[in-house]
């Protein structure tokens, strides 16, 4: 006998974010889709309240299980700059931006945290989180990922995420370890 | 016979707002008093949007009128940053982390913008907009007024936000054009 193959809705117009979430759930043989839904977006210094806030108010009008994940950049030397605004900043100033509020600074660590909300009429929200820390680099590299990745350099890498293939980075992204969270919850409640 | 002074409530933990709300309110003998609710954000590119947004989440807390603001600093060369994200720029680049991103940028020109949602239970929320047009400096000058206020200089004007008195500044500033089309509105409708 088969069994179906499960399938997880994710709410994002971020294709970049979606390629990575289809690798990441391949390996726990899930299939993910796209939720066309505009997400809502509160203001808040913490991705896992931004994710659990859009997570409640989508979930009043999708009846379907679904992801909707919000992450950022924390420079530590920019007091967490751009952190939960990432996808404006990125919009506005970009990458070159963060480059030059980074000219001249000693200190560039930093780390990209990621928050899953998970949403089911059952089982409410949930987050998961996942973080991982490295360094800016001193000039935009690759031309994989998206976002910020360009210029992340991960502990204990010498390229950035934009490196290195989908695969590669989502072992260790921060997308990867709280996708990694979610999915062991998911099994361990025998939800998946 | 006396008529008591017109109240108006604003929601604002922000000190700098509130004095330069009572400067304005005064002009038309209305007295402004500060409701110390926690404004809640949604993020939206329009300071509109977030404003108006707000405002209908606190009407269903809040039972007198009263308004909140919403307010951003556009600057044309960094595609509209820090625009809506004002407050939280402020607290991690700050003005200075501004004028680095502004070092040897060329055109200067930058708006301030303000929204000003009015809510009571009668009427709904109606929001008023105010824009100030002027150029970012460079460098930060003068003690007054709060946010970026140090590095905008108005069309027209020499000094920044920060070297004039709250009432010079409100004559022309987007807060107070806002609040001017708020008053105008609030009379014509009987209202105040």
């Amino acid at each position: 006998m088969r069994r179906d193959a499960a399938k997880l809705g994710v709410v994002t117009s971020n294709e970049g974010k979606l390629r990575e979430f289809r690798v990441l759930a391949a390996e726990y043989g899930v299939e993910v889709y796209p939720i066309r839904a505009r997400k809502p977006e509160i203001q808040a210094d913490d991705v896992r309240v931004i994710a659990t806030a859009s997570a409640a108010v989508l979930m009043q009008h999708i009846r379907e299980p679904f992801i909707v994940e919000d992450a950022g950049l924390f420079i530590d030397a920019l007091n967490g700059f751009p952190g939960p605004y990432s996808a404006y900043v990125l919009r506005t100033i970009g990458v070159n931006g963060i480059l030059k509020l980074m000219e001249g600074v000693r200190d560039r660590s930093a780390r990209f945290v990621a928050a899953i909300a998970y949403a089911d009429s059952e089982m409410g929200v949930k987050v998961f989180t996942g973080e991982v820390r490295g360094t800016i680099a001193t000039e935009a590299r690759g031309a994989g990922g998206f976002g910020f990745d360009p210029i992340f350099v991960p502990e204990g890498w010498s390229r950035t995420f934009a490196e290195v293939g989908p695969e590669e980075k989502s072992r260790i992204s921060h997308r990867g370890r709280a996708f990694m969270a979610l999915m062991e919850w998911l099994l361990s409640e025998r939800i998946l």
